[in-house]
């Protein structure tokens, strides 16, 4: 598809913030003469006339108002991301002299560019497939090195392939199959229904293993899914920034502050996990929280993994917890992990509350060196445990581990780290063929496969060519529509918005 | 001064995080040879033989393990920012991809680039001189259009040209002086004393000027000095939180949170703020808070504009701020803006206390459509404003404005900006002529200034010429460590590292 009297758009396509460098890019017919106006070159021939896959080093000028002095990069057209005469002007990293040299291209005729505008011209120009494209903000997603190998792949063009080779098998029987319709008054079979038979079940097997692949090719796209489940005000939370080593869940000291859910990724050891923060669980009369806490039901359903966080300054609510648990999780495909969070409160609630250690466990200690209190808060520990145990065990819940954590003094983390890590279940190390990581090409590849079942009905049916044909042509359609050999402008828009400004 | 045998080194010039794209530089003798053994161009000749301002579009690869496709730029010695052979790699904005790439460079033979580095090497090899190399950093710290013209100016040369004409002219005082020194013997007097006192007071009056430039200069770099000031837990921070617009001071209900001075910038109309949070004045015995406490002093004492917090739940401690303030504040010299923050709870704490709001002001209401208990509270802040006025007469403190606000209700921020914007004294928007923004520099010129002092003493003393040459000497070394020419491993290395790094 060719673009003609598009717009020239332009974006800063570096992040956002100050930085040795920034690089703002522009495209479109205009480019070179937007530029041109407000670049001096130091030395050389005119801008205007400067090769394709060059750069010129000069000055960024207001009229006469230096703005800055930077390197500018020249694409042709077709030579280029875009397809079209690009731009790229790399300058000095200040917010200042970014916003100025972007404001500088509005002035002079250029239009900001959308999110994925870039890559969606590129797409329009015939310079890479859907599929690719869509690769492309994946590829930027990308967080471990099997997510990477996956949206690399893609972008290259091994899954568009894949996709070209199974539309010709069916675009062979479709032929065959409407030959055979245009001399049907003589009753002629061209096609060796066997011969169709074997095409089309070839394509449906290879549909069908995409399709599957899609469980693990989410995961290795957006990480294992960890959610963090519990009584409020247990510190998840607290936990979820820890882990995260930033400010991402609000931490408040106020019950059942975390109403949304918060999703956060983490790499173990080149793994992915998405964590996800829980509405606490409790009875509740504010609705908001009543459906955060329907919504945390279905999330920690949804999780791979589920870190069952209990309280202990609140021993009484041990049974509680596991009890709730056991009634959400999933025992065959779910991983559960215990945390008893807050143990270094122990010793300081031990004093508060003027309780000798005597009291609580009715032992003596050995000797006057001994650092008595530590070693009876561990023994309260190891009871906690003990008795989580059992409870685990009453309810038939096995626990890859019980761990004592203290989330606000960094205890325990690292072992809980490690557990999560230890988890993960299946191997998603090594993603050897083509993945579909992709909810959209998930969609249309479980599409194309209900066609091809009609398809395969049919032939064993007998059921008229026609017909039949009918449904290869969807199958087709439907395969096609990943690559964008069929769109419309709402797809398009739907999938280009979601990627970044600049790309 | 030229560098041989130097090491590669590289990093990532465009801020951290994920974009749409990343550019990673490469500086050095190796470092055409370095890439090339990563970096494979899709087509033309081979990668080494790319000519200098010249771009090469291929696949970074990790032996068979495709990493990204991305475009390399080449830039030759000396025609480069470092002056060395540089290379830029401009890939997918992608963490994992950045930090692979960087991964391959180091496994390949490059160094990590030190902040400040490909800078210090541009120094180094004569492509700038230091005060220009400094202005880089200012340049990329600008952000305001006053800030970014200076550090503009400065990066350009038109400092250190102005150095360099004084350094001239005691050039030439030094070396008629020193001619008539070899001559001493015949008592031959080459120069013209009155001849070299003008010279001298003209520097004299030149380096004077630009010390001077340094107060305003540093306000134009580093903002106005705001801080805010006033008791724990009347919503300091909060305040900081909303101008600044994100999470940069932690905010808690835990009175005395507030141990550190977090400093945000904020640009209001072009003209920059710093705005400094202290920690809330109060009693206190536990010492970190008594440590914040006095540097709160200190502080407020530095700043051009203090806002003053004051807590409408708690009227009671009025009098104790405004007093406090009376003991801190500068009248000649610092703006006071004082704010009556939590203005939205009034009409809750109404309810709360079961006041009628006829018990506490006496009136009645008018008509019964009249939003009665708003009235009330409005009459209330009025009342409030009021009394803070009397106390501020009291104490001879004139106020540039007293803001009822809300600083979580959002009530009342712009008012509070624009007075800030209208108390900023002086003319920032248009620097002229050249200004010091720079600690180093404006101490040097303190130096350069001292030592024209004695140098003019001297020469109204008839002081021996030997020892005058000796303190024209001594305030060229001045003037010349400003531009670098004077300079050491220790000082280049203090001066570089607070550079970003990758540039």
């Amino acid at each position: 598809m060719s673009v003609n009297s598009i717009d020239t758009i332009c974006a800063l396509s570096t992040v956002e913030g100050r930085g040795a460098i920034a690089v703002i890019r522009v495209s479109g017919p205009e480019s070179i003469q937007i530029v041109d106006k407000i670049f001096k070159p130091i030395k050389g021939e005119l801008f205007g006339q400067t090769k394709s896959y060059s750069l010129r080093y000069g000055t960024v000028m207001d009229s006469d108002r230096v703005i800055d002095q930077v390197l500018v990069s020249v694409f042709r057209s077709p030579n280029s991301y875009t397809g079209e005469d690009m731009v790229e002007i790399s300058c000095h990293g200040s917010n200042y002299i970014q916003q100025e040299i972007v404001s500088l291209l509005l002035n002079n005729g250029a239009k900001l560019a959308k999110a994925g505008e870039f890559s969606q011209r590129s797409f329009l120009n015939g310079k890479m497939d859907l599929a690719q494209a869509e690769a492309v903000a994946d590829l930027i997603m990308a967080e471990t090195a099997s997510a990477h190998r996956v949206a690399l792949m893609q972008m290259k063009g091994g899954f568009s392939n894949e996709l070209s080779k199974m539309r010709e098998a069916l675009l062979e029987v479709v032929s065959l199959m409407e030959l055979e319709l245009d001399f049907s008054e003589e009753d002629v079979e061209f096609a060796d229904r066997k011969r169709l038979r074997e095409l089309v079940d070839g394509v449906y097997a290879h549909v069908s293993s995409l399709a599957d692949s899609f469980k693990l090719g989410n995961v290795i796209k957006n990480g294992i899914p960890v959610a963090i489940a519990g009584a409020t005000n247990t510190g998840k939370s607290t936990l979820l920034n820890i882990l995260l080593q930033e400010e991402r869940a609000i931490v408040s000291d106020i019950h059942g502050t975390t109403r949304d859910f918060i999703e956060g990724f983490m790499n173990i050891d080149g793994v992915g996990f998405r964590f996800i923060d829980t509405a606490g669980i409790r009875e509740t009369k504010e609705t908001i929280e009543i459906i955060g806490i329907e919504r945390s039901f279905e999330k920690i359903k949804s999780a791979s993994i589920v870190l069952l966080m209990l309280d202990s300054e609140r021993a009484d609510l041990f049974e509680q917890g596991v009890n709730q648990l056991a009634q959400v999780i999933d025992r065959e495909n779910q991983q559960v992990i215990i945390l008893v969070n807050k143990i270094d409160r122990i010793e300081e609630l031990l004093y508060e509350k003027n309780i000798s250690p005597t009291t609580v466990y009715g032992t003596a200690y050995d000797a006057i060196n001994d650092p008595i209190e530590s070693r009876y808060a561990k023994k309260i520990v190891e009871d906690f445990v003990a008795e989580i145990e059992s409870l685990c065990k009453e309810h038939k819940i096995e626990p890859k581990g019980i761990i004592p954590i203290s989330a606000k003094g960094l205890i325990g983390i690292e072992q809980l780290k490690k557990t999560i890590f230890d988890s993960r279940g299946g191997n998603l190390d090594n993603p050897h063929s083509t993945m579909v990581t992709n909810l959209r090409h998930y969609q249309a590849l479980k599409d194309a496969k209900e066609s091809l079942e009609r398809v395969t009905q049919g032939l064993d049916m007998n059921i008229s060519t026609e017909l039949i044909s009918q449904d290869i042509r969807e199958a087709m359609y439907h395969i096609g529509s990943i690559v964008g050999e069929i769109n419309t402008e709402e797809i398009l828009g739907n999938i280009f918005s979601k990627f970044c400004i600049g790309k």
